[in-house]
């Protein structure tokens, strides 16, 4: 079970993406209607999040969650 | 909010990708250490399984998150 490890490369990517969009992590959350805490827990890796809202980040950064998600969790480490 | 429809994008994509391995439910589950009935409700996209169990059915299967979400969210249907 790598859960930690592929929930912190989840949370790292979404990151990297809202960072590349010139974001807060306010206002990513306003747009994927996510409290501000909960999407700082994403990107640290400390939230087991569902794939619902997964999605309603992918929407709100305008990707879909293959691009997020390539190479997770990655075979047997 | 798509999530119904995307859920039941994700199930549709597990039970193909299940059934061109030959597998039944029991056997998934089994690998993936979920119980047989969740797997089933993932499979019609009822359940709105989490990040980690998304990523113990991908290892069961041997495929990749991305590989079972190319184009979900989908941008704005």
């Amino acid at each position: 079970m790598a859960s930690t490890i592929t929930l912190k490369k989840l949370g790292t990517r979404i990151r990297e993406k809202r960072k590349s969009r010139g974001w807060t992590q306010e206002a990513l959350a306003e747009l994927a209607e996510i409290d501000r805490s909960y999407i700082g827990g994403v990107e640290r890796g400390e939230r087991n999040l569902t794939f619902s809202v997964l999605c309603q980040i992918c929407s709100a950064l305008n990707c879909d969650v293959a691009e997020l998600t390539k190479g997770i969790p990655g075979g047997n480490p």
